[in-house]
């Protein structure tokens, strides 16, 4: 049987991931290519063509804390009929929207689509990456605008259709916080003004977050974009990793989201693929 | 807040992904395609080249029971500081083995790559379709052989290096089932000499199936496959969905795997892109 698991010892994932990808294992042996590649990121061919892919989720431990007083992710050892031959399962206990998550239409709306509910055509779309880091070193609650929208535009090109605007604060989840900016719930995001014009004037599937809410920090628990987003039948990501290693435009974001009939939302595998 | 939900109410997963696919909805509008796509599919572009995708994923409810006594994915609404402003949010707890999910090294091997650790590089690879539907008519334990993996190469080619090898048996891990069959876990899967081969003479990191299980029924709870593939720090895939909507070759697998620390396993979105 297993023993019951902290989910707290220190992560082994990098340093596996980079012997996996150096082909240092046996058991995932491949020739090793010309330069390393981080542990997050990865190589396919598509039709015969070379495609990059970054891992933009975090690991999924007991450290994620997304409020005060809201459970964190626990994890119990199950014995069953499978301990005779050496079988290991657990049982999770988890808040739908902890780690990298997705919120989907129902996490405030009691009519809005479940996470079981959503078409896979709006879980693969294109990804627009907006940088507020500069501005988030300065200011913990920054906010994306409808200037930095249309600032994108004039480097990239109009918004496509069906995408997802994703902010790259420059924020780690995993970073220490004192009780009292957690009890503030300081973190970046996007401003209403910002969520309306992508609702009513581009054709925009999903926003997506490296920090906690969608909402700054400023604007809990009130809510705002929450409340006019995902009333409006669209989704949102939160807490997404590696947004450096991805293009402001001409990527494609997959959300590996498992489809839990009835959920408001749940941890997610995000990928970015270019 | 949020009613406490039962799971178990119909999905409306077919007709609003239909609805959505078509444009019904303000919320995701866009020009209707010239030929309907089944809910299950999209179609995106990459490089300004088009893209299909097939979600392999059931929904995941409360009816996926994999074996007698094991518990069911359950949720329980939470009511928190979000209330006031209509914010819905559940606590799920779950077995890591339900609906279409991943098996990691981990669930057969104390020292293996547990969820969080595996690669992001294992998890998109190349997808391989073996067809037993044929055989698994007749027999509800078939078993893909050395020989039905030649039979694929003398079609298709040699195996991709570092490919999933899937088995569409036609199997509905969903159909009702009596109690006799359930407890004997009747569900199409690989030989242990066809697994042998994949490990030894192929390079492959991933074996799927759309039964229940890795192992055929007959060698439950041995479970021969699961402890020679597991424990050599491959991944295997259970329950997957649609696979008749993929090509045998030249798809590529994306498992939506959310990286959970300590993790034997996890419910999963699985893709198909080609």
């Amino acid at each position: 049987m297993a023993p019951k698991t902290s989910l707290e010892r220190p992560s082994r994932r990098g340093l596996f991931g980079l012997a996996g990808v150096l082909g240092l294992l046996g058991a995932t042996a491949r020739p090793a290519p010309a330069a390393p590649i981080p542990p997050a990121e990865a190589r396919v061919s598509l039709h015969g063509r070379p495609i990059r892919v970054v891992d933009l989720t975090h690991e999924l431990t007991s450290e994620f804390n997304l409020g005060p007083g809201r459970p964190r992710i626990s994890m119990e050892a199950i014995q069953g009929s499978g301990a005779a031959v050496g079988m290991n399962l657990n049982r999770l206990s988890l808040v739908e929207h902890t780690g990298t998550h997705i919120d989907a239409p129902r996490h405030f709306s009691n009519q809005g689509a479940s996470l079981g509910e959503i078409p896979i055509g709006d879980l693969v779309v294109p990804l627009a990456v907006v940088d507020l880091k500069a501005r988030a070193a300065g200011d913990s609650d920054a906010a994306v605008g409808v200037a930095d929208i249309l600032a994108w535009e004039r480097r990239h090109g109009r918004l496509p259709e069906g995408c997802c605007v994703a902010v790259n604060a420059g924020f780690n989840p995993l970073a220490p916080r004192t009780p009292g900016a957690l009890a503030r719930r300081q973190t970046p995001g996007f401003s209403l003004e910002a969520a309306e014009m992508l609702m009513k004037a581009r054709q925009v599937k999903g926003i997506a977050v490296d920090g906690l809410s969608l909402d700054i920090g400023a604007n809990v628990p009130a809510y705002p974009v929450h409340q006019a987003w995902l009333r409006s039948g669209r989704w949102g990501i939160e807490g997404l990793a590696n947004l450096d290693a991805v293009p402001p435009s001409g990527a494609l974001l997959v959300v590996g989201a498992p489809p839990v009939k009835d959920a408001t939302g749940m941890p997610i595998r995000a990928l970015a693929i270019f």
